[in-house]
């Protein structure tokens, strides 16, 4: 049975089990889930059906509950919790890893978010608050500060019988030896350990050529040496090599995935914090400002079509094919854009190789430009009778898809120069530019030749 | 020193060794390179640098330029191989775990690639060839056959023999237990068999209630799987349960990495396949159906000004507006859709909650239509010093968003009940749609309200 079917299944007898209150069996069934699934069977739920399936769980098993909350995400997460005490938050919440519970309480209202910290920081609330004094997008912010670390001084027997009594500490692959003060001097797999005889020192078999991250590196570039370098875990460490926390692979890949989700509603002109049920006020307050600036350059774009009034109003035919210049030009730009955008995020294309890049894209720019000016020519002269609107037409196309391919590499570039994300900003750029030169190539050549022009 | 600054230097240093022809000194700074770091300096060369870089390499350490190959891509990889003989590279492609080994064989030039499988075959090709038997993009496709199996027969002691005497199998952290004809039967942590006792039977301490894909599993899916679970690797079988690979992590971060590839290319209509260098000729061939399918679609958008030329012969200003109208809805709709889709690609988009989604992005759609509508009146009132006109563009902005809105998410779910990648169509439907209802709207009314409009 495939997995999306299965999970239809149970969210149909959790509604089911919801509506006709049988919370016994209700529970029953979810206690069963993996949390994994129960996050996404929460997350099939209506608003209402999921706050009454997670206080029921909740009630009866907090660490499963609170589990299946740190796979929605922190969102989701905190507005789940947003109803209940700080007293019950700062209980539920230390059945979390200190870096998911971070997260989730910086997503809590501003009073009940210091309210639980307050409440916590009897406990062990200090590595949280820690946590939390990390930048957003840093090694430090997304580490567990758990991390599994022996003296370089122990032997490979006395090491085994560390990791047997260790608790608590997830997915021990890696084991990180450091000195006397905390630094982080080598590491030793776990397979490694089960290699050697008892009494070889960890120093003799450790790796001291080893990778780690500084609290202060950007996620994106951790992810980066995680998934080149191919490993588990990598370590992190403070400006004087201290060990300080851990970065697992799951974490990695959550990160991956935010970085992809990012570039793609940037190049959109969508802000990275909204997903599919963010609420509708919000959305429109954080899709209004990309809309704003996309209305000016429109104007601009306008603009340009307002200098050629006196040609348009002796050749309307001209207003029907102006924006398919504009829009071709758009499309082209878009495509050359998305391959340069994802190359740099790959870290494929570099200053380096700029010039063959763009050696490579004028010239599909060229050959595009001609094949689809043919065809949109042909097609022009057919339909209106006039083969000279339909040389225009190619011309202007030409023309417009040389420029769409130039803008379409060097703005991301120069963006990227300006330390500008160039996800961001470069869509808006781009389309305002080959809008602009198509207009303007488009009823500049039909202002020119406007005596060869059939008029009315 | 970050990264990208680094390699910066050492690229420098590669390009000016390869001049002087100082093949000792190259060799030894290749040699000092992580595989990872390597692929990515050859990757920073030019063509001609990089195959002779590359050469120079592999004569002395074919393993480490194997592996630097291998992280390059089965493509790049391809291309260096090329121009050796099929004894070369069937002798190099056994440094590579098989599933690597695999995919790069399958991008070689057909007779080479037959020639290699040919050579190999008196050794362990028949791996490599029953991997290629599986479709692109499942999980037979990237599993490493070479998976660590014990009897479940065992004693924690006896495995812990049997780990110690293995060779050659990557990242061991999972051990998978089997039945005595092969079937999968549990698995045990390498960390759960350091806390207990040697005599104790595997049998009593493996989890049998463990995650496995089939053979034939979408990739994506056993990305889906390892992420949701957070598993170091999932093992495979086959239609019997029998054992027949396993896939690691790191090879799902690849998978992740490529479909969120796949999903930003596809909403901007570019092929999958398509890389910053790939030849030109090529991506001429793999972005032109796109154009000309979006060519066909402007003129049915011309075609709908057309129907009002006689409107715009009256009113030229017209014209120069109608871009606004459209390219807005454009816009706005690719925010909504790129929402949608990702929603849909990370599993938070349903059905079941699909009329939710419709009735937030109609709110937003009219929220945003009512504010972009004032500005864009309000200006063009000012440019033109005709209130009349800026009405209509309100008016016509405001219907276009809402349509704009409500296509952006019954486009893509419609696309995806059809069974067809959402990302992949979604977007030409969509600008076609909101380009014809921009000029549709916009000139209509103008049309209806004609008299009260200025002539020029």
């Amino acid at each position: 049975m495939p997995a999306t079917r299965k999970l239809d299944v149970v969210v149909d007898s959790v509604k089911r089990l919801l509506r006709v209150g049988a919370t016994a069996n209700l529970l029953n069934l979810l206690q069963k889930q993996h949390p994994a699934d129960l996050a996404q069977l929460l997350s099939a739920l209506q608003e209402r059906e999921r706050h009454a399936a997670f206080s029921i769980l909740i009630e009866r098993n907090g660490r499963l509950a609170m589990e299946a909350l740190s796979e929605l995400g922190p969102e989701t997460g905190a507005s789940l919790l947003a109803d209940r005490s700080a007293d019950e938050i700062a209980r539920f919440v230390q059945e979390l890893p200190s870096d998911d519970a971070a997260a989730l309480i910086d997503h809590l209202p501003e009073e009940l978010s210091s309210a639980v910290l307050e409440l916590m920081r009897r406990k062990d609330s200090e590595t949280v608050e820690n946590l939390l004094e990390y930048p957003e997008q840093t090694a430090g912010r997304i580490m567990n500060p758990k991390v599994f670390a022996l003296s370089e001084e122990l032997t490979v027997g006395e090491a085994i019988t560390e990791i047997q009594s260790s608790r608590d500490v997830e997915m021990v692959f890696y084991v990180y030896a450091v000195d006397a003060r905390r630094h982080l001097v080598g590491v030793v797999s776990l397979r490694r350990l089960l290699l050697v005889a008892p009494e070889t020192p960890l120093k003799r078999i450790m790796t001291t050529d080893l990778i780690s991250v500084r609290v202060d590196t950007d996620q994106e570039e951790v992810a980066r040496q995680v998934a080149s370098y191919n490993l588990l875990a990598i370590p992190v460490v403070d400006e004087e090599n201290k060990l300080v926390g851990v970065i697992t692979v799951d974490d990695v890949i959550d990160v991956i995935k935010d970085e992809a989700t990012e570039d793609i509603y940037r190049l959109a002109g969508v802000s990275g914090d909204e997903r599919v049920f963010t609420p509708p006020f919000e959305s429109l307050r954080l899709r209004f400002p990309w809309l704003a600036i996309n209305l000016v350059t429109a104007f601009l774009a306008a603009a340009v079509v307002g200098l050629f009034e006196g040609t348009i109003a002796k050749v309307t035919a001209l207003a029907v094919f102006m924006p398919i210049v504009a829009g071709m030009g758009g499309n082209a730009a878009t495509q050359t854009l998305t391959v340069i955008v994802r190359g740099i995020a790959l870290g494929e294309l570099t200053w380096a190789n700029a010039r063959k890049a763009l050696l490579k894209e004028v010239t599909v720019g060229l050959g595009n430009g001609v094949t689809i000016g043919v065809l949109a020519a042909g097609t022009a002269w057919l339909v209106r009778g006039d083969p000279m609107i339909g040389l225009l037409l190619a011309a202007a196309l030409l023309i417009n898809l040389c420029v769409a391919a130039t803008a379409g590499i060097l703005v991301p570039l120069g963006l990227r120069a300006l330390k500008v994300d160039p996800a961001l900003g470069s869509s808006v750029f781009i389309t305002t530019l080959t809008d602009m030169a198509g207009f303007a190539s488009f009823l500049g050549l039909a202002t020119i030749f406007l005596r060869y022009l059939q008029r009315g």
